[in-house]
């Protein structure tokens, strides 16, 4: 009827609402994240006179003049004279006038004392929030301890915990984080608004501070906050783990969205590499979340400039043919060096894992950060920040603009932008390396990108410079038409583009969502052939030295319970030789509170205390049940927590002898529960019966029917049951349903390690 | 080692070699098949002189003269006169030229003539080769029906299926049958080299003769059936099913690749339409066989335009924000126009399939052919191929180029061109209803994106009555800048692309691979907000009116086995309530052949003929094994065929006495076995012994570990196995272990199909 179709239309209505809603929010944190740390950026260098809360761009809005500052870039070491334009006002002050300085180099002292001076303040500041969030932790985990304790094991075990998983939620990308949730696993408080509003915080100080980290991943985990805090709304989505899940894979691509202004490309990311399962009603929600972040981060402005995100460009040319190879060698060499600072990159995460370095992650910030400013300063380019140098390299030289010195007039001019570009990429991938990882917030992506580009332009500079040299030589030859009419053969930035493709491949392993956030950065499909070449000589490049990108070597480094679906292995263990027989409760006997403790305190002790669970067996060991040992914490709590209010009033009796039922049916004694909850007791004559007969009905807690497999099944229908169903367990049984033990999720996840280490 | 990683390197090498094979094998076959169509189009108009296998393109190759004829567009009975601007050469000519009809009139007829002369001469060829076909079809059915041929019940359920389903291999697009494949469903042939041949051939008369239909459709199928004869290959692919699937999951991106020069918006399309379970690997290898194909044939140049596609445009102005308003309109409208285009075709081949009209498939397309050249060649723009028609559509207008006729240079021009694009819709529509469906290959998509731009560009030229009638009038006054700079304020042509994203997504209801294949076609990133807003609109217009797109609607038609994994139910039923107790086999009884053959045809007359199986049971109901009928008929027709050849020299005994076991270790007399397929059998004394224990051991085609559910579990898991596990059936058990009975595909698909119509 027309009320029915009216209830599923307003049912089927929840989802577009909430995506939307997501859409928003993320585009408002984008926006602010991006407006603060463009002001702080800009503070580095100076201030607004008129209003002290402005960045440059808005200090200097409809009074913008363009002038050619001799201020920063003066006498080097390495002999670089230079000047650079700067859009300013007069409202907008730089330190050195500030402080009136006027002799050259006092100017250039002064900017590089403000510069080193602010940038430790961020780091400080950030030092101290990191460690905010780190303590703030604890305490959380000081709380569950309280809560769970029961039995001395069961607090060691907990102990272990806390001493070897000090968690800095806020600290990194946060992508590998959302992809282990996506694959089912739960991180208490992740995803929570805690997490991302010191995250925003430190993520603003750690990017306006320079150092090399980007906002990308951050914006993801972001996304995903907001999705899960906004799934409050709907009862629908917040009571269904499944369903919130495919929210949160919609709203990742959302993050992607305003980190690229690339709708398309951040649903094609959330299914390539964030999201575990992805439904195609997914992908229409996650693009409608995308695109409405897109919009409204476009309405919003944030940079002043009309775009979303601060390197964009525009192309029109067409390339030659015979740049097909360099575009080759592009990828190549970009997909190497992406995959070689993610190799450094996690073998200094292990040492710092497992050396000093780890226990002072205030202190390694602020070292990494002196030394980012220090190696920095002195090369024109690493100075800038990472977005400004992307979008020199991405551009296009023009009589008008000369990309920050990165353009060349003359062929005799290349080698020596070529050695600072060198001297360049060698700076960032050494950031890179150590920096991703330290206890700031702050992605891999940009970073990445800007190897690659910077890779992609130098060979681009190497073309250029032969064609210069060699107009008549072929293949250049054919370039003649394009040097009479505007006066170039090859771009430069064209490489550069190509490169950060084929240098994010090399680190991310992602193909076809990058090349999508690359067409949809540079608006052109025009060079949808050389990307791809590029992209695909990058992924094969990288996937010959090591098969994984960061994000999965990552969730290895954490030692997360993840499954990769993607991937099919060789099997050599049966099911049997991988099914363990863990303590199980067998209806038979009588289980008593006591027992089940110890049984469970056994079961963590086996590393089971958290994801594990206990079979429930009837005569001759056939399966009737399971009982999760989440659930069963659950239940036990409520247990003494209903005894101990109720035995401070009446009742001596100790709790560990209560006898626990697990089948509906099974002797148990209704008018203990029905006093519980209700009313004071009623104090009768009878007392001492009632103690004896107390007992309690967990039935409700049990799974009736938990996923079975018969011994004798292959070990690819064991694998579908884990990826596909999401199973953290499967119980092995014989045809006549017995039960022959289990396989865990962590069990298999050992087997599998092995199998890729052979 | 270096050895191991080596063969894991050829390995894994052999899939990028398959899908790279497939690529440009694809391009091939779009090559030629659009050459030849292109010829056999020009050739209803003239032929070339020179070659008269050129067509109108190649044969004025590098000589062409532009040339304004009138020959065609001559007198209306809607009085409109019209000019036809024509690339032409004195090599090319026209009808009317041959045969030196002079008068104005006299041209026109002779034109007419042609016009109707030649394409009902496609027809008939196209009718014949259909038939062929068809024939073809039967006769293997035919075949099939010998080999299995045992007991008359089985024979009569065979005769019912042939009367009833009468596959049409090459009729359609292909595209809902390539779905119901990848869903896992056997469709014999389907995919083979014949149907490939015939369907190509008949593609092309099919597109040349003018009929209203698409070749994109057709082309995924090519696609898929390449990529099915190209697994031959490899071992790897042809002897694995899944991964075979995952291969034709590729192939079907470099379909809509090469028919749409959309590489990303193919990989899209396979994924959200087309693909059933699509594991991230797989669109990696998408997008490279995607990209191949459409580089291939950008190479080949089959058009001599270097386009790809017929209708590719391009685009770089700005649009306005008042235009969101009928860009949303154009969605609502163009969604609402395909949906009910969907709707009504729908409608008819329900009609089709019930009444006379369907048994004489070849009249029927003759009627149809005749139909579309009356009444087409009476409206100027419904004349045209649809791909001219779609690129005049799409096109901008200028002063060079008038889009035949669909621009307006003044306010008042604009209403006659509004009726007659009216009357196009129209017309176009109503074709499309009877036209997509009937015994032809030839697909949905181009006329459900020609009935979306007609709608667009009307809307785009209202806005433009509007603009160039009140300019001052708000919001047009934001225009004023643009009237001066290049004289217009809206841009029609760009109307017809969001109209034609939206007609799409009404007829499909994809979305994402919609708006990423227009960006593509377009190669403009600019329109994204208004695209991504029409295609919105289209698809929740679309999904109020009815939920499901034409590919889901003929699946349903043709009643194949397709579980839609992307919807979500809210159960009535249980899993005990769907269970069906079938025949079994029980271990505790000899089951001889006969009692075998009894069973299968019991459950051939319950319609599990094909898809059935039988559950092996032992003591207890105890569930021990299941075979499968096509397993077990395979085993039948082998001891038949054996004992057959044995029977005329040696023995007499009657097979169906014969029994059978079906557990390793039951009763077992090898020395039967030993003798056949080695030598003639020993004649021996014993011979009346040796038969009496004549038997045969079916244990290995039995499933010793069927996939089993308990009674309890929840329909979502049971949903889960089916859909995620891709099982055909599932078992019921008790925890004992005990058999309960079996829940089918067909049975659940029934059971969905009731809860939807509910």
């Amino acid at each position: 009827g027309v009320r029915g179709r009216w209830a599923k239309a307003s049912d089927a209505s929840q989802a577009w609402i909430l995506v939307i809603i997501i859409g928003i929010c993320v585009a408002m944190i984008a926006w602010f994240t991006n407006v603060v740390q463009e002001w702080l950026s800009d503070l580095k260098q100076g201030y607004c006179t008129s209003k002290w809360r402005y960045n440059r761009q808005f200090c200097c809005w409809g009074k913008a003049e363009k002038q050619t500052w001799n201020i920063i870039y003066i006498h080097f070491g390495l002999q670089f004279v230079g000047l650079i334009e700067y859009e300013t006002c007069s409202d907008w002050r730089l330190w050195p006038e500030v402080f009136n300085v006027e002799s050259e180099s006092g100017v250039y002292y002064t900017a590089m004392a403000m510069y080193t001076f602010v940038d430790p303040t961020y780091t400080n500041r950030l030092g101290s929030i990191q460690n905010f969030t780190k303590l703030k932790e604890e305490e959380e985990e000081e709380e569950e301890r309280h809560i769970n304790g029961g039995g001395e094991e069961g607090k060691k075990a907990d102990q272990t915990k806390t001493e070897t998983k000090t968690a800095y939620y806020s600290a990194g990308s946060g992508i590998p984080e959302v992809k282990v949730i996506l694959g089912g696993f739960v991180i208490k408080g992740f995803l929570g608004f805690k997490t991302l509003f010191v995250k925003c915080i430190g993520l603003i100080l750690s990017t306006s501070s320079g150092l090399n980290c980007g906002k990308e991943g951050p914006f993801v985990h972001f996304a995903c906050s907001v999705a899960n805090i906004a799934c409050r709304i709907f009862p629908k989505f917040n009571k269904n783990e499944s369903k919130k899940r495919e929210i949160l894979s919609a709203a990742a691509a959302s993050g992607v969205a305003v980190a690229f202004g690339a709708p398309v490309g951040g649903v094609l990311f959330s299914l390539e590499e964030v999201s575990y399962y992805f439904p195609i009603k997914t992908m229409v929600r996650s693009y409608c979340c995308a695109i409405v972040a897109a919009m409204v981060l476009k309405i919003t402005n944030p940079f002043g400039t009309g775009k979303i995100v601060l390197f964009e460009v525009q192309y029109d040319k067409e390339y030659h043919l015979f740049e097909l190879i360099p575009f080759l060698i592009c990828g190549i060499s970009a997909g190497f060096f992406g995959a070689a600072v993610t190799y450094y990159n996690i073998k200094f995460q292990h040492f710092r894992k497992r050396s000093f370095v780890g226990k002072y992650p205030v202190t390694e910030v602020m070292c990494i950060m002196i030394l980012t400013a220090l190696v920095s300063f002195w090369n024109p380019f690493t100075r800038l920040s990472l977005n400004d140098f992307a979008l020199n390299l991405f551009s296009e030289c023009s009589s008008t603009n000369d990309n920050r010195k990165l353009c060349a007039k003359t062929a005799a001019e290349i080698p020596q932008i070529l050695s600072l570009l060198f001297a360049a990429l060698i700076i960032k991938m050494g950031l890179t390396v150590v920096t991703f990882g330290c206890r700031v917030p702050g992605g891999v992506f940009l970073p990445g990108l800007v190897v690659g580009a910077v890779t992609g332009r130098m060979i681009g500079l190497i073309m250029q410079y032969l064609t210069l040299s060699y107009p008549e030589a072929w293949p250049f030859d054919s370039c003649a038409e394009d040097m009479i009419s505007h006066g170039k053969c090859v771009i430069p930035g064209v490489y550069a583009i190509v490169g950060a493709a084929a240098g994010l491949t090399g680190v991310t392993r992602t193909t076809v969502s990058l090349v999508v956030i690359i067409f949809e950065l540079t608006y052109s499909l025009t060079y949808a052939g050389p990307i791809t070449i590029a992209v695909m000589a990058a992924k094969w490049t990288s996937d010959a030295m090591f098969p994984e990108g960061i994000y999965d070597l990552l969730i290895d480094l954490q030692q997360y319970p993840y499954l990769d679906s993607h991937k099919s292995y060789a099997h050599t263990l049966t099911i049997m030789e991988l099914t363990e027989y863990l303590p199980t409760i067998d209806l038979d006997q009588t289980t008593t509170m006591a027992r089940l403790t110890q049984k469970m305190n056994l079961l963590a002790g086996m590393g089971y205390g958290e994801d594990g669970g206990l079979p429930i067996l009837s005569q001759g060991n056939i399966l009737e049940g399971y009982i999760a040992t989440s659930e069963l914490s659950h239940a036990i709590e409520q247990v003494a927590h209903e005894t101990q209010s109720y035995q401070n009033s009446l009742y001596p009796q100790n709790i560990d002898d209560t006898p626990i039922y697990f089948k509906a049916g099974q002797v148990y004694d209704r008018s203990f529960d029905a006093t519980i909850g209700f009313s004071q007791p009623i104090q009768g004559q009878n007392d001492e019966e009632h103690v004896s007969s107390l007992s309690r009905d967990f039935s409700n807690y049990v799974d009736h029917a938990p996923l079975t497999i018969h011994h004798n099944a292959s070990m690819e229908m064991l694998m579908d049951m884990f990826v596909k169903l999401g199973a953290r367990y499967v119980c092995v049984t014989q045809s006549s349903g017995r039960f022959l033990g289990i396989v865990h999720k962590r069990r298999l996840l050992a087997y599998l390690k092995e199998l890729e280490e052979e």
